[in-house]
């Protein structure tokens, strides 16, 4: 069996938006937008979002998309915009991510970066920092994702970087019924990709409409 | 964590029928239905049915939910008549199922029967024959599920067993664009379960309706 590299749970506005353009991102607001939570709220709601801490949360359709996040994945691919708001080379390495000391990957993670740091391991997620192009990055996280699939967490530029160079095998983004106007889109419009992949379009009862798309 | 209890992938004429009267399931039809496979057919197409034995196969909406089919089950729950066509005492025990020699399962099953007999293992699955109420056989697989949650795979009349002693946590149910007339009922509407049961109705391009419950 193939394996695959995913897209999962990204979100963008009904505008195509995922974040704000990077020099808007700081320490408090990861996205670089106001009110991220429009965009992701959709997901935190559902019982089985790995960030939950508390009982409860809805178990119907949006369920499905995040219990489907660590599903056979192996390994990780990030930006470096997405592990975190510096840019340059590091000051120092007390920077560790987002996520705490128990961050949600529990695989080995890859950080696409030209300023390459030693690896380190949090709970169950080792970060790898490396500089290479999309092909080559992939191939790393194909070999420790040994046999799984990998998943492309973001951010958005780090998408569209694997995107072009089409290496993207299925993308799952829920679409926010909210327009944000300026950043950093994913796209114009979900019918850029459709010369590629087959798209399925399905209305969530929680006002976002995931958007599935798969190769050709 | 609790275990819950989960019908996963059941299929439904869009009049609320998932299988012929008991009399017409014979060895060539298991369902007692001609074309089951108008029912079930949605679910084959994916790339992720456990039965696929060939590459290729959608990727979409269709997909995360038979991806979703072995994602932290411990055991199954099936009836006598999911498990075969014989009624009454066993004049032999050659009658394995009808998976061959690798059932898709790769759990402990319970078959529930007044008619038991000795376990035995086909590749990753072991078959257990139990006589017992409901709960009685619930607190069984969840034992055998070491922690995970438990799949009641049906047919529909031990599903309704299920469901009257209010033990289900979370259904998925597919329901056909096809009308039966005549047959085993899961319900007459989808509308009997709303005083018990959350429900995300969710239309997939393959046509199927999807409908998700879970308990309120």
């Amino acid at each position: 069996m193939a394996q695959l590299l995913k897209v999962q749970n990204f979100n963008v506005s009904s505008d195509g938006i995922a974040a704000g353009f990077g020099d808007l991102q700081t320490l408090e607001s990861p996205f670089g937008l106001p009110s991220p939570e429009r965009l992701f709220g959709w997901a935190g709601a559902t019982a089985s979002w790995p960030n939950r801490t508390e009982p409860g949360g809805s178990r119907g359709l949006d369920d499905f998309l995040t219990r489907d996040f660590t599903h056979n994945i192996g390994a990780e691919i990030m930006g470096r915009n997405k592990f975190g708001p510096y840019r340059g080379p590091w000051e120092n390495e007390d920077w560790r991510g987002w996520w705490g000391d128990e961050p949600p990957f529990r695989t080995p993670v890859f950080v696409m970066t030209h300023h390459v740091r030693p690896s380190y391991r949090l709970s169950d997620t080792t970060f790898h920092f490396v500089d290479g192009d999309p092909a080559t990055v992939l191939a790393q996280a194909q070999e420790a994702a040994e046999g799984k699939d990998v998943r492309i967490g973001g951010g958005v530029t780090t998408i569209r970087q694997f995107l072009d160079a089409g290496l993207i095998d299925t993308l799952h983004v829920a679409v926010s019924p909210i327009e944000l106007g300026s950043g950093l889109h994913l796209w114009k419009s979900p019918d850029e990709l459709l010369d590629r992949y087959h798209l399925d379009v399905v209305p969530s009862p929680s006002g976002v409409t995931h958007h599935l798309f798969w190769r050709k």
